[in-house]
Parts: C-alpha cells; structure tokens; sequence
C-alpha cells in the first residue's frame, strides 16, 4: 500500500545510527525506544489505515534468520482463505485526486460523540485512592487528527478499521513486544485481537482439522477444552509437575503416538500457559522452556502460548516470617527478571504466541494481541476481518490514550511493576493462611511464582473413608462440605485436559485475584475446617478456624468483595 | 440462577396492569415503556451477572405461540457445544456468606481507570456543532454502582463480562427490539454480538456442514461469501428486481435442486438483506416479506436476516424539482412506517436477525445483537463464551450512557429520525447529480428506498466494443477509466454471490454515506464523463461534466473528506 511504502522511504533518514548497531548484540533499552521511532505521514494513522508491524520495529531485523514456512500445518480453511477482494480497490485509494464512492464507511459526522475525557493514575501513584484524588485527565476530542492534537480521535477509532487493528495501537504493542521479548528471527508480526480465548479459537481454526489431538498440561484451561471440542478436536494431557509440563512425557507421547488406537494422526500442535498455569499455577522456568522448544522442534509441533499471566511474575515466596524478597526496581532488572518467554526463543517461528490485556489492565477491554510469523499474523487478520474484524475501536482509544499518549513505555513498566507487588501480596496472605489454617497431613501445595491461581493438592490416600468411596466421590463430598463451610473454591476434576485418561490425583483451586485480604484469610480458615471434618481430625481451637461470625448462616447477604459479584460466574477463570 | 428467580418474584408485585392488557391487541406504546420496566435486584448488574432477555421483557408473551424447535437444523459443531463446566459453580454464589475463591476475576482495584466523561448531542440538537457547542455529559466512576449513582460502573464494565453481553445493555436492546419488532412467538431472545459480521461467521458454524450451500441474493455482500468459502460453504444467488430477492426465482431454485448435480444437500439456509442491500441498494416491500417468508415456510428455510441499514429507511424519492416527501415527525408514524422485518412476521422461530449500532451510532463500537428463539440464542452464547466473550464492557459502557441513561428509548427514535433525514439528503443529492451528469442512454438506476448504496446498472449491449469486448473487459475499462478520472466505484461482479454462475449483467456501486454534498456532485459528474468517453458519446460542456480544477491531476493531495482518509480499504462495505 501507498502509506507504508512513504513511511518506509521517511525511515531511511534515519538510518545512520541505525546501521551503527548491531542489532542482535543487546536487549533494546528502553530510554532509546522513542529515538528510534519513525515519523509516518499523517495519513497512516487514517481512518482503516492499512498497517503492519514492520512500519512499528524499532531495529532492523536482517541480522536474524527467517521463520519457517508453516504452510503444510494449516487446516484447510486456513489454506483456503483468500483476502477482501473489495481491497483489490485499495490501492488506488492514493490516486491524488481521487473522489472515493466505494467503502461503506459512514461519515463520522453521525458519530453522536463530540469527546471523552479518561481519568487515570499518574505514574508512580497507582492505588485507586491516588487516582480519584490526583489522576491525569486524558482527553480526546472527535477531530483531534485533522486538528493535530492527537494521532487518534475519535472520527478515527470510532468508524471501521482493520483485522489487524489501528496503526496507532499496533505500534504500541509491536514496540512492546520488541522491547520485552524481541524474537530471534526476522519476520515476525503482531496482531491485535479481540482477547486471547477469540485467539484460541481462531488458532485452533488454523492449526487443527476434525479429528486431531493438541497437546497441552494434563490439567488445563477449561475453556480451551470446550473451545476445541464442538470443532471435533481433542487434549492429550501431558504430565506436569511444579514447573508445569514435562517435556519428557511430552516427547513420550510423541514417540509412542498410535495412530490406529488413538484414532487420530500425531499432534501438531502444543497448546501450553508457561506462566502461573491455570489452573496450577505452575510456571515453567527458564531452562524447562528451552527443554520444550526443543522437544516441539525434535516432533516439529507448533506452539500456542498463551500468556496472561506473564507480568504476574512474582517476587519469590520467603516464608510467613522471614522478610520479604527483594523486589525490582529498574526496569531493566524488572525485564531481567522476568523467565524468558517460548517467543523470545523462537528460532523457528513456530510460536504463536497470545498476549492479553485482561490480567494486567481490563479484561473488559476485550483487547489482546498475537505475534508469530508474518504469513500466520496474516492468516490470522484475513480472518479477523470477515469475522471479529478486530477489537472495539472505542477500547482502542481508551488504551491509547492510557498506554501512549498518558504513561508511555516506562510508565506501563511501573504499572506492571506496581501489579506485581499486588499480586505478590496477595499471595503471600493466602500462603500464610494455609501455613496457618490447613491441616498439612492431608494437603499440600508448592508456592505460586506467578498468576492468580494457588493449586492444592488434597491427600486422598489418607482418607478413612479411600478407596470405598472413588477420589471423584471424595473430591465432590469435599466440595459440598466447602460450600456449607462457606467457601467456594474449584474442583480439580474440572480442568482435565482429557476426561477420558487415567486421573489418580485430587486437587482444588483457589484464586487469591479478588478477595480482599482478610476474607482470603477466612476463606483458607474455612477449608481447614473442611478439610479437618472430611478426614475426621481433631479441630482447632475456636477463632483458630471456627467459623467467624458473620459468616456462614448469618444474617449477612451482602456482596463481600469490593464490588457487586452476586451472580457471576467462574468465566474466564 | 438464583438472581433470575429473585428478579422474577420481585416482578409479580406489578401484574396488577399486565395482566388487563392483552399483548398482542397492539404495539408497544414508548410512552408506556418504562413504566414496564421491573426492579431487579442489585446484584442483578453485577460484575460478570448472568441474564436473559425473559427478565426484560415488557409484556407477557402467553398469548403466542412458542417457537419451532430447529436442532435438526443444527450444525454437529452446534449440537455438540456444552456449557462452560466451570458455570456448575456459579449457582453457589447466592449462599448467604459465602467467600468465594472460584472465579479468576481480577479486582478492579487493578483497573487503571477512575473516571471517564463524554460529550454527546442533546436529543433534537443533534448537529456536530450543537454538540460540540452544547452537549450534555454523561460521567462514569469506577464504583457508581456502590455508591448508588449508576447501574453501570467501570468496576463492573471493564472487568470480565457474559458472552450475552451485560445485563445493562442487554435489557436496552430487548426493549427496543420488543418496541420495534415485538416478535410474534413466546420464546425468543436476544444476545449482544461483536458486530454482524462476527454474528455471521458464527451463525454459519452453528446451521451449516462443509460442502453446503446458502441461499442468497445473486448480488450480496462480499464479505459474507468470503465468511463462508474457508468453511466449504458456498452461495448459490436468487434473482433479484427493484425490491431485492425473488422469492419465485428462490421456490424454483429450490424446488429442483438436484443434489447430485450440484454436489451438495438442498439448502436449509438463506441469508438476505432485506433492507438497502449491499450492493445494490434494494429494499424488500412489505408484501415481498410475506412472500419470501412463505416459501421459506414451503422449503423450511432457515433465514439469517441482515439488517444493518434498517433504520436507514428513507422518504420516498420524489424526483429534482418536486418538493420532498413528508417526513413522520412522531415516533408512531416513524416506526410505523419501517416495513416491517420478517422477525416481526416469524411465527416459527426460523429467523435470526442481526442488528448492529455499526451504521447508526459507530461502526467502532463492534456492538450489535442478535435475535431469535432462545435455545438457538443460547447455543450462540455459549460459543461466545468460549470465543468473542461478548463485546468490549468499554464499548458497553458509552452505549449505556448514550443510549439509556443520556437519550433514553424516546431520544433514540429521534436521533434515529434524524439519521433516516440526513440519508435522504444524501441520497437525493447523488440522484440529482446523476439525473444531471449521467448520460441516460447508457446507464440506468433505481432510486434507492434505504442504506447508503446506489447501484448503476450498465448497457454494455449498446457499446460500441460489445460483443468483441466481454463484460467483465469492460467492466474492468469502464472501471480503470473512472480511476484515472478520478472516481472509485466498486465493480459489480466483486458482489457476486457465486462466481460459477453465469452472468450478464454490468453494474458499479457508489456509495452516498461518506463523502461531502459537493464531492458526491463532482464524482458523478466524472462517472459521466467516463461513460461518455468509453461509449465514445458526445460529451457536455465544459463545466457541465468536466473535471473541475481542483480535481485530478491537480497539485492537490489533501485528504478530501471531513476526515484523513488515505489508506483506508473497501472495509465492511
């Protein structure tokens, strides 16, 4: 297109220092990202503006190898999807001159929005108190592009756009994704999405037919469950341990795969969450993810990363007493710190890898982005644009206006690390209400490096009542008695990868994301008292998990959390 | 769920009025509307709250019949897709006391948003200058529905959602669609979509197998035969007339279709856009409806109604030089003059209607919603579910603000008023300039009755070059020439709904939504000088049809609409 080839030409003015560096020698800093971004036209940031992630990378990328071509793992209604033929009009869009009766794109002038006004945290004061009392205002007017006030308006995101999202936050998130993960080949791409479960299921579209397996951890996401299973495709669940999947049953699996008796070809395709795993929250580290990838290149399989909980990387666990670990205060030992990403391994380009914005500013934004290789970024807003056609533009503008224009690239870094500490608060509370409350002769956890999820594993064989009565029938009896204790907390059983399989293990799960402290606290009390009455053991002493007194059975109905939550369900989860 | 069942007995302190009306004696009165409305309970529009539109509702629907059950419709994809398994725990949210630590829902305490404002037009003061001048604010907290300001907040709307949708949202648009539609059978639903577009991609996996074919008009949206062909769905194209679709050409086509011949079943689906169809601008009459409807009924047809530009309805046209036609200046005569939509004539249940803010309010929205019986409706949200998750609770929330608590149902008729007059400027103005420029000997048209689309029927049998030139060759002249003198009007056969059937006709398609009064005059006068010269007519006078200096070739380059268009495509069109 016209705009991306001006945009291109503008760059080379740049490139003495550009040239200068190796690009592979170092991470990109972030205090040299601005410098390094180009100046487009104007028009690139129209409205539909075609654009890429090419025009957005911040080094040049001929140093490093190119993806392989993953033509032959595509399904069919992959293969077969063919572009927009009303785009083949496109290109003569910039014929100077030209008058255009041929997009149905209204005026925005029936747009009944004149502007909107955000209050946000000022960097550095990020507690909902320091928002109300002291937040920046951001501001967007209808016309601020003509105007230049602004690169994005509301004229602009307010009227279609791409499959691949707008110009404007696609830069953001390509720059970010440079910044943080900076793939070690050449042609990769990203595309926003309209959240990471759309992304699954366009992904499962792309990379499976009728009939296949994926892989993934034995104990799974249940919505990538029933995402893959009305399509006719279904999990083989890998062994898993702390750190998450085995690669050694993965490769296992493999070797031994049985067509005949499966009923299915050798999987293709690993769907895997590396980091604070749902619902184990198990994190793979550093050099379990290079044993993955090799494994994935040995079986040549694709992988699906999906990420949410990446930022959610938290300082270790030190016990209830000791201090605290220390906790990153740059945003380079920040970024150092975080475990290294399958993508930012990725020689191959065999990773799709799936980012969201839901765990770390708004699930309600539904906006989220994928990076892999061009060709499969490209396949991936072909489809957008004849079925999502990409996230809310109103959604758009509001991350655009917070990410961009209002906090930056370092800002965003100080969010992540402010969420961090969050998160690693929260989970120190619910670690030390289990040191506290939980009887360990029957259950057991590892510490949580990451997520919103603390996974507990219940000792069945303990059980008086095991093996007259199934692990099913124990799990279920536990969770029952949970309830009439006062807690919810989910069953294990409910996130087999595959139903079918062998499962001789018990587990609940609890999420320390919501609550606040104190009924976290009570919460693990709660279970405790459960889990003593299950198994017939002596309780503790009242007020050690006796059940407080606005709890169970009490007068009280009111919301317990911070906000109104009666009625909602385990979505997402 | 209990917060249904609680809403439900809260209502019945209010039959005293419903129980003397008869429902179906007469339309919903507006002016009526919100003294129906029940008082739900406050969780009711908690975060991630599950509803229906039963709950919303404003009469009873006893009196109708109940819809057909259509699974033997259903795709195996549909029939096989269960609910989310992790929902079984949603029912023990009601317990009194009850801490739960299920649902991964980030707090909103992380949400990094304190408040947003907008600036929108005063009902009857709808310009972009009144707006801007004297618009009313609508302001959002993060806690307004703590606090009792709001019944939607940003704590609630930015956090995880409902593949239906908000409650606050869904209620509105099953008010309006009772307001407008009220659908002649008990059972049906509604359910917010990510757009049309989305809708379609999901509605064709949920009523088609690979191999299949649709029914459509022989000219149809372009991106709906690209939504379908990866899934092995092809369209087989209805003639149409002035009013759209033949409903005698669609009994023939049905009535022998011979599966051997053409590889597939005989078709169980039509998709068809009732109402200023893309491309061609026609609108089905009221009687048309009926007909269509009834040889659905004969065949029985699934339809999936499209209707985008309904409320782009129009007055008729009266010619240049008569005075316009009179506009319904109430809201009784506006709805009463909508023809009707054949989910208002759907007695069976086999309509699922698409609607979309898209064409009304902003296309960037990526909000509409579909109507239809309520377990087809169900099976659509639970894919939603584990997919699109519904639309952006960003986007939600303006159009609540807007539409609910800024114009209310009364204002939206009137801003829906105001659109349908500003279409019908529109559409007269490029009638009088074809009227003027184009040479009539050679190209014909019919005044469109609704949308944005005027579609140009070509002589080509009365060109010089036919038959030693082919249509498409000089589709394809007649289109590169307009190009070079300075006009994009998309070629007709980029709308065929097949490509394998024979076609000979010749169109172009101009689009009158997007560009200023002048440049729609000038790019007609163009289109006709293009005519002129490729039929080697006489032209007109210099002036008269002649590129203006500001036109091409000229040192211009300035974006020519109200806003930086450069780059955009042939989106959604």
């Amino acid at each position: 297109m016209a705009p991306s080839a001006a945009i291109e030409t503008e760059a080379v003015t740049d490139t003495s220092t550009i040239t200068v560096l190796n690009p592979l020698a170092a991470p990109l800093k972030i205090n040299e990202l601005y410098g390094r971004r180009k100046t487009p036209l104007k028009s690139q940031w129209g409205v539909a503006a075609v654009s890429n992630s090419e025009l957005f990378k911040l080094r040049p990328q001929e140093g490093k190898p190119k993806a392989k071509n993953w033509d032959y793992r595509l399904s069919q209604e992959a293969l077969s999807r063919k572009g927009n033929s009303l785009k083949q009009a496109a290109k003569f869009l910039a014929t100077p001159g030209l008058i255009s009766l041929g997009g149905g794109i209204p005026t925005s002038e029936y747009f009944p929005f004149d502007s909107l006004m955000l209050k946000v945290p000022r960097v550095g004061h990020f507690s909902e108190a320091e928002a109300h009392a002291s937040g920046m205002i951001l501001e967007s007017g209808k016309h601020d592009l003509l105007e230049d006030k602004s690169i994005l308006d509301i004229a602009t995101a307010f009227n279609y756009g791409q499959g691949t999202g707008t110009a404007q936050l696609l830069r953001w998130v390509t720059e970010h994704t440079e910044l943080v993960h900076d793939p070690p080949y050449q042609d990769w791409a990203c595309t926003l999405t309209v959240g990471s479960t759309s992304a699954l299921d366009m992904a499962f579209r792309m990379f499976t037919e009728k009939g296949d397996y994926v892989l993934s951890e034995e104990y799974t996401f249940a919505t990538a469950v029933e995402t893959a299973a009305p399509m006719g495709v279904k999990v083989a669940g890998v062994k898993m341990d702390a750190q998450g999947l085995l690669p050694d049953s993965m490769d296992e699996i493999l070797t031994h795969w049985d067509p005949v008796s499966r009923g299915a070809r050798k999987p293709t395709v690993l769907y895997t969450v590396p980091t604070g795993q749902n619902p184990t929250g198990a994190t793979q580290g550093h050099a379990r993810r290079r044993a993955i990838y090799a494994v994935a290149q040995k079986h040549d399989l694709y992988i699906l990363e999906d990420e949410p909980y990446y930022f959610l990387q938290m300082d270790p666990y030190t016990g209830p007493d000791a201090p605290p670990a220390p906790t990153p205060t740059t945003h380079e030992e920040f970024l150092k710190n975080l475990v290294p990403s399958l993508l930012s391994m990725d020689v191959d380009g065999r990773v799709l890898r799936m980012d969201s914005f839901s765990k770390v500013i708004s699930p309600g934004s539904r906006v989220g982005w994928i990076t892999a290789s061009e060709p499969i970024v490209r396949k991936y807003y072909m489809h957008a644009d004849v079925s999502t056609q990409g996230p809310s533009g109103m959604s758009q503008l509001l991350l655009f206006k917070l990410l961009d224009e209002g906090w930056g690239h370092p800002g965003y870094l100080d969010w992540l690390m402010h969420i961090r500490a969050e998160y690693t608060k929260r989970r120190d509370v619910i670690l030390a209400a289990c040191e506290t409350h939980l009887p360990k002769e029957v259950v057991s956890w590892v510490p949580p490096m990451a997520g919103m999820f603390h996974w507990l594993q219940v000792k069945y064989e303990k059980h008086p009542r095991y093996p007259a009565k199934s692990i099913t029938e124990l799990e279920d009896e536990i969770f029952m008695r949970n309830v009439g204790n006062g807690v919810l907390m989910m069953k294990g059983s409910w996130f087999y990868a595959s139903s079918e399989e062998r499962h001789d293990t018990l587990f609940f799960r609890a999420t320390f994301a919501a609550a606040p402290f104190d009924r976290i606290q009570e919460a693990i009390r709660r279970f405790g008292k459960t889990l003593r009455e299950s198994f017939g053991l002596e309780m503790l002493e009242d007020g050690e998990d006796g059940v407080v007194s606005n709890g169970v059975g009490g007068k009280e109905n009111k919301p317990l959390g911070h906000h109104v939550t009666n009625g909602h369900t385990g979505k997402a989860v």
